[in-house]
């Protein structure tokens, strides 16, 4: 891509947004805030929405989930059914033509619950599992932490049916290893913690992955013993870690990445929906539920790699492997040669921003590719004669190499 | 994908839905009603969706469209400026906390105008082009014709922004090639005809692009002399061929897939949104708006394709490429081998439904795979011995054929 072409310009002097991510995003150009909760993604934030959504999907698929699609627009009477109509604060409400009650989705236990009940009827239709990657809306009073805390945000949410609580239990344990594999593919597993919470009205314990970050809205409790983490409304209950019963606690602020519970049989109830056991009795249906913020991990990602300059993106969701830089370009010669640097990149299959503009300095240049934060960095100049000079957007100092050796470093 | 575990199995009892496409496609197990015009994409069904957004996306891409998205929920002022927010009878609109009013977008002029007007500044940034995906609402009255109308569905909606009406001119005529190439990679380029519409307040003439279809809802009027298509409105007014004045006119069912419009400066004038041209005066900057709907498309295949049987898939949009029959599974050896023959498809990179289930008669799989309408068929049992029984989805008789033969005529 041509950076003289890019729709999305970064900003140098965009205002102070609600929030730090929403604040560099703007500012690299990856979103547009419509108003307080709501954003636009511009083709640079789609490119990073993209790539997380392949990683978080590859990771559902290979533990047998399905994806699905549900809509946003929800009958009054499934919400009626799970008694959450009256009952949900943040639940947007509409009417439509008819006189007709709508819920703009916050979750989707209201559909799949009664999705499922269509396809499940014997214990050889369990356990099945079922995702989508979509639109959510919360009636947010104040939304003031950009897209960490959105009116309307793209969340992954699986939900998984089975026979009995171990059946349960068996996948639950897969799902923590799945989402393990999610944080480490997105540069984050060393900051973020499995955390006990509260499992609600069904369930003794569910579990929250929250990243440890400065910026972080919550607060969570590290137990010094055992090491394992607890979230506010636990540890104000127990005044002590649950495992150990330690309490020499250590506060660190963090933000929630994802959370998973399980239902037990609170949503098949609701619908009354049931199946015919080996034993030709009929048993409810126990569900789990396993969330996921898309939009928010980017926040996250925003919220904890980056410096003064700019954004640092991990190279999994860098939104190009590299921003080819060039400078000199009123000179022909050295035009023609960045022109081929960036035809080999491409040819090698390898996604290139390029910076064709001609007349800018290389300090505006260079202040640009930090703010974009994109994972490489390669400079053509009269300078750097047949050779380009390569570094990570995290590295102070570049180094001077042939085209070939950038290659190596970066094709897939 | 094993049948045995594919969460969306076909029904052949289901109630006649409000159209055929709804019928057809809830018989194969590719969308589930919520309620009237909203549904759910099951595994089936999303895959269809996602090949025909990947044909849309990669030819509005081959013309310089850049992918953004862009949010539901859009603020009341945006629809005032452009005078839209009392007088658009399908727009949905709801009240948030602090009594906020939102809508939810039937179309994006109203975010993209602002937006593109944040971007652009003088005529060194146009022409621009951003398109988007996504999920659009209407407050229809009644919603009966399954996915055809819903009052959730996506859309492809693409926007450009230029600096005079031929630079629009020329980039309308490209838009009008990439229709033309979607039509054909999707199997209805012979039966999709560009139709004369009005344009509105703001230009002479709109384009729909119309597939004919004898359960459309749509009339449209075809010249026999000039072969030009004309919709009903622009007929009641001028009762004639617009081209020609031939007033032999032949009517026909069709529905519409998409339309073009050229906008001029309506929503650019709504913004204030100007640039500076090159004599350095500020001007209006002039809009194109061209939409298709990807649900719809979805609809209109299912619609045009198929028999008293079930759906027929277009190969280019087949939720699976091969539709595997094991018959005499109970056999281990032929067990064994149909599992070689799903293996060998899978290692070559082929799409497979492989309808695994035990004890059930070749009759009610041929249903089935009949209902589903992916593009080949092949069955592999007992008779069949070391070959396989191929057979395209609208072909009567199949064919024996080595495993081989059939990996050269499915791989890509």
């Amino acid at each position: 891509m041509l950076y003289s072409k890019l729709f999305s310009k970064s900003l140098k002097n965009v205002k102070k947004y609600d929030s730090l991510n929403a604040t560099l995003l703007q500012k690299g150009g990856f979103i547009d805030q419509v108003m307080a909760g709501v954003y636009s993604y511009l083709p640079l934030g789609l490119r990073v929405l993209r790539k997380i959504e392949h990683i978080v999907r590859s990771e559902m698929d290979a533990i047998g989930g399905q994806e699905i699609l549900m809509p946003v627009l929800h009958p009054k009477k499934n919400w009626e059914k799970t008694n959450r109509w009256d009952n949900m604060d943040i639940l947007f409400k509409l009417k439509g033509a008819g006189d007709k009650d709508f819920a703009l989705g916050p979750t989707h236990e209201e559909i799949v619950t009664p999705l499922a009940q269509k396809m499940v009827f014997s214990y050889k239709d369990l356990p099945v599992v079922v995702y989508q990657i979509q639109d959510k809306f919360r009636n947010e009073p104040r939304a003031k932490s950009g897209i960490l805390r959105g009116r309307e945000f793209i969340m992954k949410d699986m939900y998984s049916f089975h026979t009995s609580e171990k059946d349960m239990d068996v996948f639950y344990e897969q799902v923590e290893r799945a989402y393990e594999t999610i944080w480490q593919r997105l540069g984050i597993d060393k900051i973020t913690l499995k955390t006990y919470a509260s499992g609600g009205s069904f369930s003794k314990y569910s579990h929250e992955y929250q990243t440890l970050c400065d910026t972080g809205e919550d607060i969570i409790y590290i137990c010094d013993k055992c090491n394992v983490a607890i979230n506010k409304e636990i540890v104000s209950e127990h005044k002590a870690c649950i495992q150990c019963g330690n309490k020499d606690l250590t506060e660190k602020k963090a933000i929630e990445a994802g959370n998973i519970f399980k239902l037990k049989t609170k949503f098949s109830d609701a619908f009354n929906f049931k199946f015919t056991d080996k034993d030709g009795k009929e048993k409810g249906v126990e569900m789990g539920c396993f969330g996921l913020g898309v939009t928010r991990v980017m926040g996250i990602l925003a919220e904890c790699f980056n410096d003064d300059k700019g954004l640092i993106w991990p190279e999994s969701v860098s939104p190009y492997k590299v921003h080819l830089i060039g400078l000199n370009l009123e000179d022909e010669e050295i035009k023609q040669k960045t022109f081929d640097v960036y035809e080999k990149l491409q040819s090698a299959g390898v996604d290139v921003l390029f910076d064709d503009r001609e007349n800018m300095s290389a300090g505006e240049k260079f202040a640009d590719a930090d703010l974009v934060g994109i994972t490489w960095r390669a400079v053509s100049s009269k300078r750097t004669g047949d050779k380009i000079e390569v570094k990570k957007r995290r590295d102070a100092e570049g180094k001077l190499m042939p085209i070939q050796d950038l290659l190596k470093m970066v094709a897939d």
